[in-house]
């Protein structure tokens, strides 16, 4: 019963008929007919006008976006324990040719415009200091934690006021939406946000994530640079198909309520253990070493992780969409039961 | 009946089966069995132990290789159209970090220890002038042109006696292999290459290629740069079952027959129209324009190409491993016909 | 008696006196009061508004200004034997982030209209091909040939037509306006230029050229970038004095047009031997071993060069400011003897 | 009475002479008979081999040091408010592809081995996050510190055993030396420093520091580099002459003696108004807005600085080698009758 990562789960089975069904020969790279669908489905699916283009992988996707907004001489806010900052493997300095990072605080990873503006406002407008380009918020964040549309718009109003680009890292946008009820462009779009990665392989994909334009001419950039980065690939069509059977019929939220849902039963027996509100699909809890080996002994897989000042140890649990409901109780009355 | 590129084909059915068959859960990036076995897989291929890392391009793949050989004020020679020079989007300079393409020329777009020197000899060993770290070959060429084993042996002695790298951008090796009828080893390990793109895209795969070390040190820059490069996949369980499916068994011969065949067939047809001698799954052939508007006429999809000079025109036709063997009989009468 | 080069020649007296006057204290960076009045007596030159950065080396300059006018994924048209192609050991590819340089060819490496055209209207307006972004002329070029206000402006006027930047390396600007006799902004400003680095080194200065913008929001990245080069120098005044003596009181143009009268000396000594026309202050002449060695033993000092077809041999002769006009007479009549 | 910076103080007359004395003809670059003298000044210096280049700043050769050591997927661990971190507007990020720094916490800006293990300790060894390849220190310190031959050797003997390189800023290394009162062996070579940037510009020079390596290999890559980052000049021979002028005759400690004494001085003046240790020539002192307009009124020119907490208002001043001794008194009386 594994409760490791989402990002390993197995595909769904209606991406494997999308794929399956994108077979039949048709144009390479993205001239194929679900490539060029991609606008359209996306321009519905937020009911405004936006351009889409597939890519790999999260990484290639959020350092993709940032390297169109940001300069090789500028930088980008993000949270210090970003996904960007902390696990991509140096990939945004590769992809924005040395731009930096600038680190900001903030609870859950999640940022404020007041802890954003504690990082930019001290920089001195010369050239001696490398210059703000853009903000990186990640939704929900590497704590599970979810910005409400207020929240992002206060950052998207911060952004405009500075001449800051917006990037959203959606790794678990999904999970994020189905946990707010709102339409997703309220987050987004409509709370300033440039560009999307919107997450499919957390949520049942196999190796394709979606950027969304709202900010269309970001996207003029992006194309250049995925081929540049090797990520053009010629059957671009096995690509689009994932991600459009991901947001046709709402089979994103589907995924990410289960996923949810599986986090909030867990969640509820975890108590005054969890110590970052469970929004979506992740679950931190304080767990003592003993405890920890009593529910592997149960044949329960999850990682350690660091816990709290004071506290005895710690782990992380994470649902995805194919999380048996079985396990998740089987889970949560193990929990309780310790 | 479609002759215009092997890059678009249909995945082959016992790739699609590996691919279903990976969707057992396992551990996440390069730490599921699938991906464990590859090093052993490969070194059983080539009879030599060497490395092998799955990458859903050849872009991706021969840039990465390069960058792992060439530091950033170095230079590569290749030929002056190869696919790294014309066809990449300046991907190497990116990878590479703004290492130099250094341009040689040469028949079918092959190189010679003579072409290479040409370029490099010139070059005074000072700091004005970038200096070459690496040769990068083709297998088979942009033309559909194969190396012997003696033919790469000699660029290898060469490579080795400059103190340079030797990579070989093998998107088409299976397809120059089963022309050879020899070892994979005897034109790769054996005859001085440090690395290898092992093209599977154009050859029934979907989306991974391997790149496979026999200098295996330079694994270790290669498994960071990856991930650095946004393509160090979460679920690369379906990467490896592709490239797996594709050499365990010789499906990665058998398919590359097929193509070769087809293109053997039509080339016999085509005979003094061909301006590339046929090795691979290429045909390059003149043919006035209302030639190609006949063909075309019959339902024959095939690109433009540029004629050699005094010819009324060209094109390029290019089989794969499932072009139907009516489609190309039926292509190599209509041409005997014109 | 050095005809080597012009790049290692003493500094000008009047720099000297200009730099020791700059030992005043004053701001840092180019606050001072000398690198703020550079704006000013730059376009007072030039007769037009434009924005003039001080910067240690042609090499630097040159390469700051392409970045300006370059993205990372674009690329640059200018001749294969250009200085930045040729001597910059790979400069271009580092401030460009991997950008791209387009070769083309042309008599005396000069560029034509045609020759540009050569280069770019075969690529593909896609994303598998690098775009030019920019065109980058050398004025006088690495043969001493200069080109007419007419020649840039035909060049100028395709740039615009094309959506193009263009640069002007004036590493001997100097020398080319000195033999033209027309007004600086005749071949730069209303010919097209967006950017000129404007050459101070070759022609008297020590370690500082100027970086002319006439599209002076391009000037913005490149302080950014110049400090990000580790090239604004803390004592930024001594730079600044040394280009404003240059241009003050026409220094540039006087010591320019003794570098041309000395060559012009030699060249008409050289008759038939001269295979690149004389205009500024390079002489390439056939001469063969012996007659080298002849020179050579009269105390003659030159760089071999690479004769034309057929010629036995060839030297390349550089006069500077401060060569001395009996060692430009002696040498005359040295070749005149052979 | 300026105290606000030694980085734009005047030339040293022995350095004018010196670079007067190089404007006799010579080889261009680096092949000129005062660069070719460096290697064994800078040996003779040390008291053990090593091999030196100018470089006409110290953002340039701090970043070039670091770019020989570091790859680009690699981190290199420095203090926070380090230069190469707050000052050099993301020139490490240039110069070193994107690579990473990675910001360590310490009193007065200096690193300790628990410091930096602080920071690298919790770096998982796997391809997700950027892994560390080297430490920078700067020598004095950004607030005036310096570390002693021990503290190095500490640092030195963490680098060696975690496989690090380790450079040393040394833009006041002057300073510190003429405060510690060792050979310069002791805190650099001895204590297992790879590459030193010996800073001369703040302390007499016009526009050259040198890069010394005592790791000789590191030269052969950064000669490359240097030239590649437009920082050859071509009549190098005026930066061999400062740098040369600055060492023979222990003119670069008399300078600094000169500073350090200085700022003693004053100092002493301040008593508890010190925040940050005087051990060179900056002094970091609690003044009230108040106190500081009364010193301005007396015509004491100096820049605010940040305030410890709870100190009503602090001030930054630096002494330099031409600090006229009667301002230096004049300052500290002024301060003592605040």
């Amino acid at each position: 019963m594994k409760f490791l990562s989402d990002n390993t789960a197995a595909v769904h089975p209606r991406v494997w008929d999308a794929m399956r069904a994108a077979d039949a020969p048709d144009s390479g790279y993205d001239g194929d007919a679900l490539s060029r669908r991609m606008d359209e489905a996306f321009s519905d699916l937020f009911g405004t006008e936006c351009t889409a283009l597939w890519i790999a992988t999260g990484t290639a996707a959020n350092c993709l976006a940032l390297a169109a907004m940001v300069p090789p001489h500028g930088g980008v806010v993000c949270h210090r324990e970003a996904h960007i900052e902390m696990d991509e493997g140096g990939a945004p300095g590769f992809y924005m040719h040395g731009a930096k990072l600038m680190l900001a605080d903030g609870e859950g990873a999640k940022l404020t415009p007041q802890a954003i503006e504690r990082v930019i406002d001290p920089i001195r407008n010369d050239v001696h200091q490398v210059q703000p380009h853009a903000i990186s918020l990640t939704q929900a964040t590497e704590y599970g934690r979810v910005y409400t549309p207020e929240e992002v718009a206060r950052i998207g109003s911060l952004a405009q006021g500075r001449g800051l680009g917006l990037h959203m890292d959606g790794a678990r946008f999904a999970n994020a939406v189905a946990h707010l009820g709102c339409h997703p462009a309220e987050v987004t779009a409509q709370a300033g946000v440039d560009v999307l990665t919107f997450g499919c392989v957390k949520n049942g994909g196999m190796n394709a994530e979606a950027l969304v334009f709202f900010d269309m001419e970001l996207a003029d950039v992006v194309r250049y640079r995925r081929k540049r980065a090797g990520h053009l690939q010629s059957k671009g069509r096995y690509l689009a198909a994932q991600v459009l059977a991901m947001i046709e019929g709402d089979l994103w939220l589907d995924n990410a309520r289960a996923a949810n849902a599986a986090a909030q039963e867990i969640a509820q027996a975890c108590g005054s253990r969890v110590f970052h509100l469970v929004e979506a699909n992740e679950i931190f809890v304080v767990l003592s070493p003993a405890e920890q080996a009593t529910l592997r002994a149960q044949g329960f897989d999850f990682y350690d992780w660091t816990a709290p000042e004071g506290a005895p140890g710690a782990a992380r649990l994470v649902t995805a969409w194919n999380t048996d409901p079985d396990h998740a109780t089987a889970l949560a009355r193990a929990i309780s039961a310790l």
